[in-house]
């Protein structure tokens, strides 16, 4: 595992001092207090008691959303409506994305859900749909929730302005989920690429920038965007793969303990508390535990659950808590058994969203452009020894003994893409000195160990090895490595009631994703992130 | 959701004092010395070296076990041995369960590997087993993990001592990973059943018990035994199932938080921690940032992530940390919608486990006897105030606008069981103030709310309810419950921005599997449980 102090790269974002986040937090209140006074205002905006057609339109009193009926007309996904539904009556219920008035007599509204949208008519027509209607479907608030009923027509020409090449003609409206009228992020702003704000700006027109700390605060908001809803569809696709790919294999899902007595390898920074009076910590990553039920027969285990660092990382690619996506398993002979697994694991999931996650994948690229991730079907293996002399053959020299840096990583990620024509491989063979204590040593050599680390578009996103299973020589390693005994006794005593030679992994979820979309910051696959400096929304 | 303090019953288990904790604590240590010390004996021995045949047997040396070969014999899994291998030779890894020796020239030993077990015989025979080969089987230590070579036999009658009705006959044996001598469990008296101390006791013989503590201790032994690796294994197939059910269904998977600033709920005791110098706390459920997803437009969400209560409740049902299985969703008109898909998933759930862990439900069963749980194909609904009338009609008088204590709730199951058949059934519409301020009451009856638990052999593993999505009415509930608003600020915002009606559940997995096997106590079924005294291992 790499220590996240060694690559953290300070440049790479701009470090916010405390001053400034007090800033930030005032910046908060201020929003928030105009937000509170101008939802005052609108909600007097009521469907007006004279128009004979008022039960066709309006706010959905509370009471009718208390579950007062247990079924009603069925509703049709926004995503489901097609040419051939053409005549038929629906009923829908999406967000109102965006509301067009033309004249007093009609208005266009573009009705979104989960990413698909349908563009509805209102017109005035006698009988049905009032003067006021139209005026009440204008004034509706942006991000309002709310259910259209009308039968579907099929447009002459193809419409641009919505997923669904078929429009509603609206009979009736109501609102069942009131947004603000002003909200802190603009939708459209927020779904916007860099490509589409330079154009305008070629043009002579200045786009807003949503900028990251804006859409962190309101998450919420930022998360409707289809990349956004691209991103956390393929991050469940992800788990799921991986879950699916192991239980396939003969392991058995785990689930440890995130609360435990001293600090949980040894290494980096801990959130410390007290429990019940005893000190306690946060654990860093499910490692002891995870071995533990190794020698506690389980055979091959796995686990998906948080994990927390409190380093203060201020990268690109650093959290505070994300998701850690953990392997053990018995290995009868050697540790390329372990990164079997990683090549077929890894595999199957590229394979298997390039596959699935089509529209996800494109609407990520819509916003955030990359390219396909080029990986080969048996994954590539250097060892590091290799990966140092390529780097040397390239002008570069590294301590052969020591660890990469991100740097160096990304040149090595570059070389070996030019050479070997893919962008997700395995580097193994590490130096000992830079694995923690638990790592089994090569057998023909001390300085390296049985370790590997596997990178994708020249980043490290998996760290595995063999461990050490005899009791007697991980106690000396741990003594080698400075590291209290006392402090891990439990953990080491697993290993005296016999146990099996075994290894494993660790991924960091978040990583995966940014990766293999190539995203350029870990908040981004995230849904609430943790830094050093933000703990809320 | 009921509050653990409602139903603490102090009364069910003997709280442990302090005191009597850090005796526990010194008793360890001398047992882990004595351990050390034993360990540092058996390492003396090592085979014969004046032996023709000592590469036949032996404990091989740290160096062959550093991943020195990348491949060599294929393995068999002691499970996969059946007498149409009759003659085949068989290499096979697992565990010296059982270890006789028949004078000097032969001995038995029993190899577990996941559960299943096979009989091994070495006997002294002229250019393969020499009798100090023997020797070294019958003194292997029991629990240590070794590799036993030979050719498969069937013997004529069968074979009681071992799963495989085949036998090997060792050629060649050597231990990859050691046992010490004396093990604080034995994993025979671990793996006893109530009833067959009680049989033995009536016979004359004293048998050892293995009380909970010690286990826990111990637990990587203790979870070594059928009974543990069965509960495990269904606690692995109920997360799956959980998550390939709501998948089918449309649901995402998403991972909120842990580390929050303010506390969860504002409801029981938490965690507290500092974050970065700011207050933090741990999340006491994900209920917050479940919602917030559903605002966020995904529709339908859930996750499997730990929940963490720093409750004093020293119940057979609390923990302090434990594996939570939440969801939420959008709901067109009614919180039925949320309860038929608990209902759904449930009878999935036990379908499916009753039919692809039958082995695992009898290893349970066979240390912890237990019927089948009784449920029906379409789940029973009652509501809370047909629920406290069953009761008046049985004698027993309760608040109608209270809660139930875990007794009430166990005597109405009871009743449930006699009038309608099943131990698997929904209460719904409870009192609104024995409910979550975010939970929506009544449309005809603010006393009530549209809320649900659901029971599992008269106890509580499911709270459900819709929630309240409008931002002014979330407030006043909030007030009205007492709760500072400051410190839900973003939550509520987050309704400020348009939300759908929505509603949701939270199950306990370790309840589950507890209720649904009929144990008897929440430790059994966490893999590593933390209680207000526990805290290791």
């Amino acid at each position: 595992m790499t220590s996240p102090e060694a690559d953290a790269h300070p440049s790479e974002q701009p470090k916010l001092s405390k001053k400034a986040a007090k800033k930030e937090e005032a910046k908060l209140e201020k929003l928030r207090r105009r937000l509170e006074a101008s939802s005052a205002v609108s909600a007097s905006a009521a469907p007006d008691e004279e128009d004979p057609l008022a039960v066709h339109y309006g706010e959905v009193p509370l009471s009718d959303l208390q579950s007062k009926e247990e079924v009603g007309e069925p509703y049709t996904e926004v995503g489901a409506l097609a040419e051939e539904m053409k005549g038929n009556s629906v009923l829908v219920r999406g967000r109102a994305q965006a509301i067009r008035a033309v004249g007093k007599k009609m208005a266009f509204v573009v009705v979104r859900e989960r990413g698909f949208t349908v563009q509805c008519i209102v017109t005035e027509q006698e009988g049905s749909v009032s003067r006021q209607m139209v005026k009440f479907v204008a004034s509706l608030n942006r991000e309002s929730i709310i259910d259209v009923h009308g039968p579907l027509t099929v447009p002459s020409s193809p419409i641009k302005g919505a997923s669904q090449q078929v429009e509603i003609q609206v009979h009736k409206l109501y609102c069942v989920g009131k947004a603000l009228p002003t909200l802190p992020i603009n939708l459209e702003d927020a779904a916007r690429s860099e490509a589409d704000i330079d154009k305008a700006l070629q043009a002579g027109e200045q786009l807003v920038r949503v900028n990251q700390d804006t859409r962190l605060n309101f998450r919420v908001l930022d998360i409707r965007t289809p990349a956004n809803q691209g991103i956390f569809r393929i991050q469940s696709q992800v788990g799921n793969i991986f879950r699916q790919f192991l239980l396939s294999e003969g392991f058995i899902e785990i689930h440890t303990p995130k609360l435990i007595a001293g600090s949980s390898e040894g290494g980096s920074a801990v959130f410390k508390l007290d429990y019940k009076g005893r000190p306690a910590c946060l654990a860093q990553s499910p490692q002891l535990h995870k071995q533990m039920s190794i020698c506690g027969d389980f055979g091959r285990v796995f686990e998906v659950g948080p994990v927390f660092r409190a380093e203060d990382s201020y990268t690109h690619r650093h959290l505070c808590e994300f998701t850690g996506l953990d392997v053990e398993m018995e290995i009868k002979k050697h540790y390329f058994e372990v990164m079997d697994i990683v090549d077929r694991l890894f595999v199957t999931m590229f394979d298997s969203l390039n596959a699935s996650c089509k529209k996800e994948l494109e609407a990520v690229g819509r916003q955030y452009p990359f390219e396909p991730l080029k990986y080969l079907r048996k994954t590539l293996r250097l060892t590091f020894q290799e990966g140092v002399q390529m780097l040397k053959d390239a002008g570069i020299e590294i301590d052969p003994l020591g660890d990469l840096n991100t740097e160096v990583e990304r040149k090595l990620g570059q070389l070996v893409l030019e050479k070997y024509g893919t962008e997700f491989y395995i580097l193994h063979r590490y130096p000992l000195a830079v694995r923690p204590f638990y790592t089994m040593p090569c057998y023909d050599d001390p300085a390296y160990s049985n370790s590997f680390d596997v990178f994708i578009r020249g980043e490290e996103i998996i760290s595995g090895a063999q461990r050490v299973h005899v009791p007697e020589f991980l106690t000396k390693r741990a003594e080698a490595c400075g590291i209290d005994v006392k402090t891990i006794e439990t953990y080491i005593d697993s290993f005296r009631y016999g146990a099996p030679p075994h290894g494993g992994f660790g991924v960091g979820l978040e990583r995966v994703i940014m990766l293999f979309c190539g995203l350029n910051n870990i908040r981004k696959t995230s849904l609430f992130p943790r830094d050093p400096l933000r703990i809320s929304p």
